[in-house]
This record gives C-alpha cells, structure tokens and sequence, in this order.
C-alpha cells in the first residue's frame, strides 16, 4: 500500500545476471508490475558484459542463422530476445526487465538493490558504487554462504552494508534456480531487519527530512554505531515495510516468508553443504533413509548451535527448524545437490570427493569441501571442534583422518 | 546404575512378533546382556501363534529340506533357529529372545511390556492382560499413530495405560525396521514422562514401600485423576529414570533421544502420512525438489499448530521439528515410504490414490489415507479445517475436490 504522501516509487536493480540473478530479476519484473505504486516498472539488472553466441537451449536457436554463429553482446541479446541465452536459456523474460552492463548507471537512483553475485565478486563491486547510489538505498543479499576463517564470521550481508554503508537483508531457501524460473512452486526465506536510521540525511533535493519514516523495532543485525550512521528513506517514498518487501519478492510460485534473522537465514545457506556431504558419505555406504534422515536432523542441531553460539543476540532456533532457508534447504541440498552427490559418489567408488569433483565437476568447485574447511578453522581457533561433532566429522573425512562409517561413533551424545 | 537396595531386576517382554516387534526384540535383547544389574537376561516376545514354512529369504531356508515344505509352530521355529523366519527373515537373533505364544504367560512379573502390535490389536490384547500383570509395569507404545475421530484423539499409549491402569510411554522416530535389523544407523526418541505414582501400592510381598522411589517432575501426559492410581515401582528395583530406560533401548547402530512429550511423539508418527501423500503429490507433478521440500516444512507446521492447539500442556515444538520422531521422520517418510510412492504414482498415472493402494499394496492399505481422512473430520468437527491447509488440501484432493496443482494456492498463507 502506497502511504499518504509519498509521491515516489522505488526503483529496482538486480547486481548479477546469472542462472539465479536472472531468475530473480524475472520474478522482480514480475512483481513491480504487479504493485505500480510502489515500484517503478522498470527493473535493471547489471550484466558483466561477455560476447555469446545463442545456444541450442535457447528459444531463439536457429542452427543456420547469424544469431548461433556470430558473437554478439550478451547484454544487447537480452534486450532484443528478453533471455539471459548464456545463463538462463529458455526462459522468457518480461520487457521491463533491462540489461546494463554500466554497473553505475544500473543502480543510479535505485532504492533498492538486490546482489546476486557469485561471493568472491561482491567485495569489488560494492567498491565500484560507492559514492555512485543514493545513500538511503537498501540492498537484498541473495548470495548464499559466508565467510569464514580463523578471525571470524563475516555474513555476505554485512560485507555488502558495511562497504556501502546501507541497509543489507538478506534471502535464502530451499532456491533450485532453474526449477523457479520454470514457475515450479518453490519458498523462501526473506530477512529484512533494518535499525532505526539518522532521518537528517539529505533528500534528493536538499532538504531534512521531517521525521523519521521507517523507524522500527531496533535490528539485531545492524551493530548500534553503525546504524546511526545509515540513512533514513525520504518519506516521499513509500514505506520498505516487510509488507511492501514481501510483495517485490512473493510470487503465486514463490512463497516468501519474511523473519528478522539476518544471521540465521545467512548461516543456513553456508552450512547446509556440510550437511550435504555428510548425507551423501552414508548414502553412498548404503546405509539407506534412516541413517540419511539421522544426520540431517544432526546437522540442523548443529546449526541451530553454531546460530547461538557466534550470533546469541540474533540467530534464533526456529530460522533453522521452521524455515525454508534452514530445513527445508537442507532437505533440497541432501536430495539431489552437487554437494551431496558428489559425497556419496567418492564413497561408492572409493575415491576422494576431491577426485570425484575434478571428474564430474569440470573444473568448477564444491561449495561444501570450502566451508567444512573454513567452519572447521573456526571452530578450532574458538577451541569447539567436539561440540560440533557432525561438522567436526565432515571436516576429517575430508582429511582422511576418518572414514564415513565412523560417522555414528563420532556423533553420538555422551550421556 | 543399579541403586543402593535394589536387588530385583527388571524383566522385559515384547508384545508382537511382527517385522518391527522382533527388530525391537533384537535390540532391547542385546541391551539386557549388556546390562546385566538393571535387567533381566531372559526378554520374552509375545507371538500370535501360526504355522509356518521356513522361505527362501531366511538362513536357513533348503529347498529339500522339511523346514521349507511341513509346516510348522512359528514359535518354534523362531527358539529352534533364532530367526524370525516369517516377519523378519534373514536376521539371526539373540538366544536370549524366547517366544512365546502364552500371553499372560510372557508378560507375567515384567516390569516393562514394550508393545508393537498393529494399530487394531491392541485393545484385545490389553483386555486379555487385565489382571495379569503387576500393577507397577510400564509400558512403552512402539505402534504409531494415533486414532483421531470426530470425538477426539486418543493416543496409542493412552489406550494401554488406561486399559492396564499403568504408565505408558511411546518411541517413534526414523525408523524403517529393516534397516534397523541389519544395524544400519539409525535414531529415535522415546518420550517417558511418569507423573507421581501411589507408593502404597503392594509390593510382590504384601507389605507396602516406604517411600516412592520414581517420583519426578509432574508428568504432563497423564491426566493427574488417573495418575493418582497408578502404583509406584518398588524400590527393590533400579528405578526407571531416564538414563536406565535410555539403556533400553539406545545401541550403537541405535541412537536414543528421550524426551518428556508422549503426544508429541505420537502424533509425529501418524501426521508424518498426510505429508508424505502432499509430498507424493507435487513429487508426481515433477515440480522437483524445492516444491517437496517445501510440502515437506509446511506440513511440521501444521503438525506443530495441531499439537498445540490439541494438547496445549504437552506437545511441544521441539518435538516435531528438532527430534528423530518429527523432522526426521517426515525426511524418511517423503524419501520413499509407501504413502509417498503411491501418491507419486497416483499423480503420474492419473489415476486416484485408491486405484493404486489396491494395484501395487496387495490389500493393505495406506495408513495416510485413513489418517487424512480421520483428521479432517475432526478439524471439521472443531470448525478448524482453514487453519491446517496442508491437511485440508490433501483431505480434498483423496475426495476428489482438489487437484494436487491447487497445493499452492491451498497452502499460500493469508497476508
């Protein structure tokens, strides 16, 4: 609901154009005009610009013509075809939906920015638009995972809001990209909690603002120095209320559940792949669905733990155990995730997963070796290996230190 | 740990010999040898007699021999072979298992009757104890499920201890029995939760105790009219803590969480099928997994709101979405369970669930079904079938009011 007085819309960039930017950009498209007063109908997304040619999954794929043989830009293809023909083939995009592949230029004026990059890209794009988006703009996360390493925790989310000094949530679920983009009905996990901002921040124009329009509960994600120094939306806009977020992201197909939990949503989206590889090692010793379903239960524990443990002001148990950014991810990643098919792989043919990775993977990288990794660093720095037994347990059998059947051993509670 | 005074031993008998009866049977025999101060060596399973010829699936089956061709006592085969040839052929079992066909006779002196009988059976066999046990037993309800009718739910372990006049606790979890057999991993959680009991009941030897050696925290699943009648357990014998009862059941293949909510485990058990058949559903449209996963969350919720809103006192949200009996139970019962394979089939083939029940189940029936069934019409009953639209929407759909493509609209939540 558009508020009295607000004479603005919020403009829309989506910072990323593959398989899931693409699909988010889509259903974004989708929503803004569906909700014309509160969104502008255009919506930009930032293309790393490449030259493609249209392949065969493309609608538009012709084997004699120019567009399958002659490189073109992939942004101009977008924007003559409305398909991503290089990261999302097959889908058709709304018309409102415009690549750039200025990433100033994308985001100019835009409210509200949604990142959908691959991790190790965020840090340098958010350094090339600072100074460059109105300082009042909120960014949506939707990169899964975290960083972590032997001096900490650093949430995606974080990394974004600190580095351009707005406003980060995030969003996170049980998210197979291609199966949303196809209109298959899918949920999510939105976390979108942001503190009460400093209101005198200049407006477009140049004057204060009068009071303060989306003050709220205070956030539990926003450390308190640093939200006094964020900026208040000029109330010529309408509200980022969770309701008016909620309907920039909910679909009859998409299901958008919003929480506070900036956290919690974020973690279970990095530890859920550990989960993963520990239901596809006893898998693959065909241990059979009680013993898949044990150590996901497990896992979701140790989630829970690790939420209170690094996050005891945010993180909540139910994030984990009721949302579809938590059990509902887990069940997707240890269904049919690369994570977990690779596990179980390694285990059936008796090779390392490392092995496995190099032979089915083709040079790309299992999300889940990195952060059991990185998790197990961590936790050896806090000195709090043996209270994550199942994380703990992942991180050996990728050391060769023990084996998938030790697996109910390591994790048994001592009574 | 047996306790200062206690000089008697805790003799345990299983009631029913079926697939899961005799897995348990197995078990709880392998912990009372390594036990030795708390139980008793001998564990009696109460066998419906038949005769029977020794199949090809078991270890001792020889085409030429009398054992497969002359029929013969199914008790006696299983204390000749230690193999419960016709149930759960092909498992050796403990010689310190001894059928017996003697109700009465197998449960007379046990302090622990553990029953796994088929759902139907269990009020006959109860009456047939009355009388027959000593007063001081308690129980442990392994059959799941519940019976829900328009009048109200009535738990498996409420029928035993109200017929018996002794406390009844349950155990449900992740638990295909045939994996268990065969020592694959697997967990459960067993909620024992004994109110205050009368210590002036008599004592084997006539004189009354002096003092109520299990007294512990008011339990909250056992009405305190009723509980104000069931005997204390002499101190002659260990007390039944948590920590012997866990001693019970828990192996290393075998992992035991015990809890205090016997409505939460219970109905865990027979909800889990109303999820498997929504799962099956959408599984059958090939709407991949995020829409499983998702049927999947919805459906702990609702069973979380039922427990609540039924047994406001006892069930808990824990016990749905973080122990074996919930979650996990849910993730086994969607991976391949029958309920979730015959409404997968039913969808693909376009025939109904029923067709399909009496194709592929040889005339058994699925317990979703009836369960479906049996919970809409107490949600009817209660004018709360719009607060549990998972359920209602897999009601409608068995009735041939709905469509499995109506799942998501059904469940959207109201904003």
């Amino acid at each position: 609901m558009a508020t009295l007085g607000a004479h603005k819309k919020h403009k829309v960039t989506i910072v990323g154009s593959g398989n899931w930017g693409t699909t988010m950009a889509k259903l974004v498209a989708e929503n803004v005009t569906a909700n014309p007063t509160l969104f502008e109908e255009r919506v930009d997304v930032w293309v790393y610009e490449e030259e493609v040619t249209v392949p065969k999954e493309s609608r538009h794929y012709d084997p004699g013509s120019e567009l399958a043989t002659k490189p073109q830009k992939l942004s101009e293809l977008f924007n003559t075809l409305h398909e991503n023909v290089k990261y999302l083939p097959g889908i058709t995009l709304p018309p409102n939906v415009i690549a750039n592949p200025d990433l100033a230029d994308s985001c100019k004026d835009s409210t509200i920015l949604i990142f959908v990059l691959p991790h190790q890209f965020i840090p340098r794009v958010c350094d090339q638009l600072v100074g460059k988006i109105v300082p009042y703009a909120r960014a949506i996360c939707c990169t899964k995972g975290v960083d972590v390493s032997e001096k900490g925790i650093r949430l995606m989310s974080e990394a974004i809001g600190m580095r351009l000094n707005i406003y980060c949530g995030a969003l996170s679920g049980a998210n197979i990209a291609s199966e949303i983009a196809q209109e298959k009905y899918s949920e999510t996990t939105v976390a979108y909690d942001p503190p009460p901002m400093d209101s005198r921040a200049p407006t477009p124009s140049g004057s204060p603002m009068s009071s303060q329009v989306d003050l709220i509960s205070p956030s539990k994600s926003v450390p308190s120095e640093r939200s006094a120094r964020l900026k208040a939306l000029p109330n010529e806009y309408p509200p980022l209320s969770h309701e008016n977020v909620r309907k920039l992201f909910h679909r009859p197909y998409f299901h958008v559940r919003i929480v506070d939990d900036v956290a919690g949503v974020s973690l279970g989206g990095a530890l859920k792949n550990i989960i993963a590889l520990a239901a596809g090692f006893v898998d693959g010793l065909g241990w059979g669905d009680n013993a898949k379903a044990a150590v996901m239960r497990v896992g979701i524990l140790e989630m829970v733990k690790f939420g209170k443990e690094f996050f005891p002001d945010s993180a909540k148990t139910s994030t984990f155990t009721e949302e579809s950014c938590g059990v509902a991810d887990v069940i997707t990643s240890c269904s049919g995730g690369r994570n977990f098919r690779c596990a179980k792989m390694a285990v059936e043919k008796g090779e390392s997963i490392f092995e496995i990775e190099q032979k089915v993977l083709n040079g790309q990288k299992l999300q889940g070796t990195s952060t059991a990794y990185e998790v197990n660093s961590f936790l050896k720095q806090q000195g709090l290996e043996a209270e994550f037994p199942l994380f703990t347990a992942v991180y050996k059998i990728l050391e060769g230190k023990a084996e998938p059947k030790d697996i109910p051993e390591m994790i048994e509670p001592k009574v």
